[in-house]
C-alpha cells in the first residue's frame, strides 16, 4: 500500500481507513506510514513499535508537535470506507485518520514552516493507558515531544478545544452492623447512612472557571452505589462511588482536598485521578493558532492525550476533523468539508500566511 | 432402625438425629416414625410423601396439632450426634429433632389427652416454600391440618413464641437521564435522586404494637442499593430494595397500602410478601398453654409456618428446645433441660393436670 501525501487530504483519509489497524495490529499502517514519509526526503524519519516519528530540523525557534494516533477500536461493519458524496462513513473516519490525514498532508506539503515541526504518529490509543504509544514515546523518546505547543488531532468538530478537565474518582464507605431486619433495632443500617453523603452530592454546586478566555465547568456526581447482604438483613455496608471532573486550576492534590472538605467526616480513598489540563492559549504559538483559526477556541471537557504534552508543561490544544459523540460508533461518518478546513488552518498556521 | 417413642425425648433426640434427613432425603427418617407411630396402636397414621400423620379420634371436644419438620439443612461436619454431659450437639438437635422428639414421645404417653391430638411430621421445609411438605398437606389432606390449636417445635428458647411478623419486601426505582460525567448538567442522576427515599427511611419511627399483651415491633430498613453505569457516566437508574417487618394487626393490603404512603411518589412495586400471624392467646386452648407454661410468652419475631396455622384461622404457636441463633451453624447444640422442660409443660397442658 502506497500512500500519496500529497493528494487530497480527503483521499489520503480514505486509504488510511481502508488499512485496518484495530489497537495491537498497527504494523502494516505504521509501515506504510513510514514508507511515505521517508519518501518525502526533507524530513528525519523514525519507527518506535508501531509508532512512526518524523520532524524538520531546520533551526527555527520554536517547534510545534502534531500527533494522532492510528489504532482504531474494534471493527463493527464498518469497513472498508465508503464515500457518499460529502460525507466518509466508516471505522476511524472521526476517530482518527481525518485527522492523521491532515497532518501527513501538511508534513509532504509545507516544508518551509515558521516553526520546526514533530509529526507523532502512534499505537494503541484506543485501550489501557500502560499500553498507549504516547506513554512509550515519552519514556523512550522524550526528546521527540519537545516543542512550544502540542496538536493532538483528536476530533473536536474542527473547533480547537484546549486544556482538559481533571477527573478524579473517589469512594466513601459508610458502615454500619448486621442484624435480622426483623430485630433490626440490634443492627445499624449503612444504606440508610448513605443520606447525608447523598444530599451534599444533589446540594452541591459546581463552579464555572475562566481561564484564558475558556469556561471549565466542572462536575460532581455520583457514579455508583452499591450496598446490601441478603433480603432479610440490616447491611453494614455501603459504597457510593463518585466522579469529581475538576477545572485545570485545581492540582489533583487540591481537588482531593476539596473532595475530603465536601465529605468531611466520612471514609473517603481515592481510586485514580487524571490531572487536567490548562489551555495555555496565552502562549504564542498557541494564540497564533486561534488567530489562524478564527480566534475562536473552546475548553475540552473529556480527558485526552493532549494533558500528556500538558503535563510536560507544553501548551497543547485537541484539533481535528469529525464529531467525537460519533467516535466508537458503527455510524461513525466525518464530513469532508471539516477535513479540509482543519488542514487549511493548519496551513495559514504553520507556514505563517 | 427401631425408634423407642417411651424412651427419654433426649435420647429419643439423639436416635432422630442420628438418620440423617437432608431436605428431599427423609425417607429413611419418616419410615422410622411411622413404624413407631403405628406400632403404638391407638392412632390413625397416615403417610404423605415423606410425611407421616397420626391422630386421635376419642371424639374430644376440641384438637390440637403439633407438628414438627424431620428434615434438615445440609451435613456440616456435625454428625453423628455427639452427648456431652446434658449438651447434645449435631445436626438438627435444635433445628428440630428436639422438638420432633418431644412430640413423637407425647403421641406415645398420653394416651388419655384433653383434646384430640394430631401430630404432623412433615418433610422439605427448609427448603424452596413450593416444596414445604406441610403446604402439600394443606393442599392434599386438609382436614388433617384443622384444629382450635397448633403448636409448632421450631426451637424457640423453650418460650412460647405466639404469632409472627409479616415481611414485605418492595423495589423503589429512581430515575435519570444518562450523560457523560464531563457533561453532566446534560443528564439527571438517578443515584442523587435517592437522597428522598432515604431521608424518609432513615426518619422512620416504627411502631411498637401490643396483641394478646405480647409487643411486635415493626422495622422498615433498606436490604439493596445499587445503580451506575460506568465510572464516567451520569446514572440514569438506582434501586432501592426495602423490607418492612409489620405487626400481625395489618394484612398484606395495609401494609403495603402503608409503604405506598411513606414512599408517596415514588415509583415502587412489590416483590414478595408473607401475612403476620395473629398471637390469638385469647383461644381457650392456647390460654391453657400459656398457663401450663407458667404464663409466659413473646411475641415471635420472624416468620416460620406458623403463619400456615394462622392463615387457616387457628391460634398458632411456636414452642420448642433449642436456641433459634443456633439453627444452620455448624456448632448447632441443644440443653437436654430444654427438651425435657417443653415435653413437661406439653404433658401437663395436654393431660390436663
Amino acid at each position: 500500500m502506497t500512500l500519496d501525501l500529497h493528494a487530497d487530504p480527503v483521499d489520503l483519509t480514505c486509504a488510511l481507513v481502508d488499512i485496518p489497524s484495530v489497537s495491537g495490529s498497527e504494523a502494516a499502517i505504521a509501515d506504510a506510514v513510514q514508507a511515505a514519509l521517508e519518501g518525502l526526503g526533507h524530513l528525519e524519519v523514525v519507527r518506535n513499535g508501531d509508532a512512526v516519528l518524523a520532524r524538520t530540523n531546520l533551526g527555527r525557534a520554536s517547534r510545534v508537535v502534531l500527533a494522532g494516533h492510528l489504532d482504531t477500536v474494534p471493527v463493527n461493519e464498518n469497513l472498508p470506507v465508503r464515500r457518499d458524496g460529502e460525507v466518509l462513513h466508516g471505522l476511524g473516519t472521526v476517530d482518527m485518520k481525518g485527522g492523521d490525514a491532515v497532518f501527513l498532508h501538511l508534513a509532504a506539503t509545507v516544508t518551509e514552516p515558521r516553526h520546526d515541526l514533530t509529526f507523532v504518529f502512534y499505537d494503541c490509543e484506543e485501550v489501557e493507558a500502560v499500553r498507549n504509544g504516547l506513554g512509550r514515546i515519552q519514556r523512550e523518546l522524550p526528546e521527540w515531544l519537545a516543542g512550544e505547543l502540542a496538536i493532538v488531532g483528536e476530533p473536536s468538530n474542527a473547533v480547537i478545544e484546549a486544556g482538559c478537565q481533571g477527573t478524579m474518582r473517589v469512594e466513601l464507605r459508610l458502615a454500619g452492623r448486621r442484624a435480622h431486619t426483623a430485630r433490626a433495632w440490634m443492627g445499624e443500617n449503612a444504606i440508610h447512612a448513605l443520606v447525608e453523603p447523598l444530599r451534599r452530592l444533589a446540594g452541591y454546586r459546581p463552579r464555572d472557571v475562566e481561564i484564558d478566555g475558556l469556561t471549565y465547568r466542572e462536575g460532581l456526581q455520583a457514579v455508583r452505589v452499591s450496598g446490601g447482604v441478603a433480603g432479610n438483613v440490616v447491611p453494614d455496608e455501603a459504597v457510593l462511588a463518585v466522579n469529581f471532573r475538576f477545572a485545570p486550576d485545581r492540582s489533583p492534590e487540591q481537588a482531593e482536598a476539596h473532595l475530603r472538605e465536601v465529605f468531611d467526616g466520612f471514609d473517603l480513598s481515592v481510586v485514580d485521578v487524571s490531572a487536567g489540563a490548562l489551555p495555555g492559549l496565552t502562549a504564542p504559538a498557541a494564540a497564533e493558532l486561534v488567530r489562524a483559526a478564527g480566534g475562536k477556541a473552546a475548553a475540552k471537557l473529556g480527558w485526552t492525550d493532549v494533558a500528556r504534552f500538558a503535563a510536560l508543561g507544553m501548551p497543547a490544544v485537541n484539533f481535528g476533523p469529525g464529531d467525537p459523540t460519533l467516535a466508537h460508533t458503527r455510524q461513525e461518518h466525518v464530513w469532508a468539508g471539516e477535513i479540509r478546513q482543519v488542514a487549511g488552518v493548519l496551513r495559514d498556521f504553520l507556514s505563517g500566511r
